[in-house]
C-alpha cells in the first residue's frame, strides 16, 4: 500500500501560481514527452485531493481521471462530478479505508496544505517531484509549514529530462 | 561577472530550521566528501550576506570566510569581525561595487529574505542548489515570495552523490 505524492514544481518551490494556474509548465512542453506520467498514472488505483485543486482541474474542461476514483476532502463542493467522491473523512481514515478496499496505490493530486497535512501524519509514502526549470516567484507551495521535524527521505531514483526538468523519487 | 547563490536546502525548500540552525546537513556528512564546497569557494572573490546569515555564521565560533572580504548588507550589526564590510548601499548598487573594483565572482551566502530580493532585481546569475534529502517541517525558506514573474532558468548539470544530496547548477 502507497501514497504518492507525483508532483510538478517549479525551482522556488510553487506548484501552481496563487489562483492555481500551471502555465510555467508550458515551460517543458515537448512532443511525445509526458515525464513519466502515463506510466505512473497507470499504477494508480485512486485520487486524493482537496478543494482548491478540485476546482482549479475542473477549469481544464475535460475531467483528466474519468475511470478511477478521486476522493475530494471537502464539504464544500455542490455536485461533485461523477466518479468524484466527497467526503469529510479524516485523510488518515479515509486512506485506510481505501487501502481497506483493495485499492494499493494512491496519487496525492496538488494541494500544498492537503499535502502537508498527510506529511505530518506520515501517510505519505513517496515523492515523486519534477522540478522545472523555471521561477515563478510566488504562488501555491509545493510544502507549507508544518511543525518542525527532521524527517530523512531516501533517493531512489531520478532522472533528468533534455528540457532540463529533473525528476527524484523519493521513499520516505 | 557572475553572482552565485550557492545554498543547501532540504527537500521541503528550507536552508535552515526557524533558529537559523542548519542541524540537518548533518545527514549529508560523509568522511572527505565536501559536495564541491572547496573547488567552489576557491573561484569566489567576496561573499554577500544579510544580518540574519552572519549572525547564525558567528555561533558556529571561527569564521569560515577568513581571506575574503565579505559585504554585510545591514546597518544593526554593532563591531563587525574584520573582513566584514557593513554597508547599507542597495545590494544593485553594492554589486556594481563590487565588480567595479575587479572582482569576478561574488556568492551569494544563505539568506532567504536577500535572495529574493536579488532575484526580483536580475542581480542574481547562478544558482547551485545541493538538495538535502530531508524534511524539516517549518524553518527559513530557500526563496521567499517574491512578485510573480514566470522566468525561465537553464540546468546547466548536477550531480547525484551517494547520500542522496541532488546538486543542480542553474544559469539564470
Amino acid at each position: 500500500m502507497r501514497c504518492t505524492y507525483f508532483v510538478a514544481a517549479s525551482l522556488d518551490g510553487f506548484i501552481a501560481d496563487s489562483s492555481g494556474g500551471v502555465e510555467f509548465l508550458k515551460q517543458v512542453d515537448s512532443e511525445g514527452e509526458d515525464y513519466g506520467y502515463q506510466e505512473f498514472y497507470s499504477t494508480v488505483d485512486a485520487l486524493m485531493m482537496g478543494a482548491g485543486t478540485y476546482r482549479s482541474l475542473l477549469k481544464f474542461g475535460t475531467w483528466p481521471y474519468a475511470g478511477k476514483p478521486t476522493y475530494l476532502l471537502s464539504n464544500s463542493v455542490s455536485d461533485p462530478l461523477e466518479g468524484v467522491i466527497q467526503t469529510n473523512e479524516a485523510p488518515a481514515r479515509l486512506l485506510s479505508q481505501i487501502y481497506g478496499s483493495g485499492k494499493q496505490h494512491v496519487w496525492l493530486v496538488g494541494g500544498g496544505k492537503l499535502a502537508s497535512t498527510m506529511l505530518s501524519q506520515g501517510l505519505i509514502t513517496e515523492i515523486v517531484l519534477s522540478l522545472v526549470p523555471v521561477m515563478l516567484g510566488t504562488g501555491i507551495r509545493l510544502f507549507s509549514s508544518r511543525e518542525a521535524r527532521i524527517t530523512p527521505v531516501t533517493l531512489k531514483n531520478h532522472r533528468v529530462y533534455d528540457s532540463g526538468l529533473i525528476q527524484m523519487h523519493y521513499h520516505l
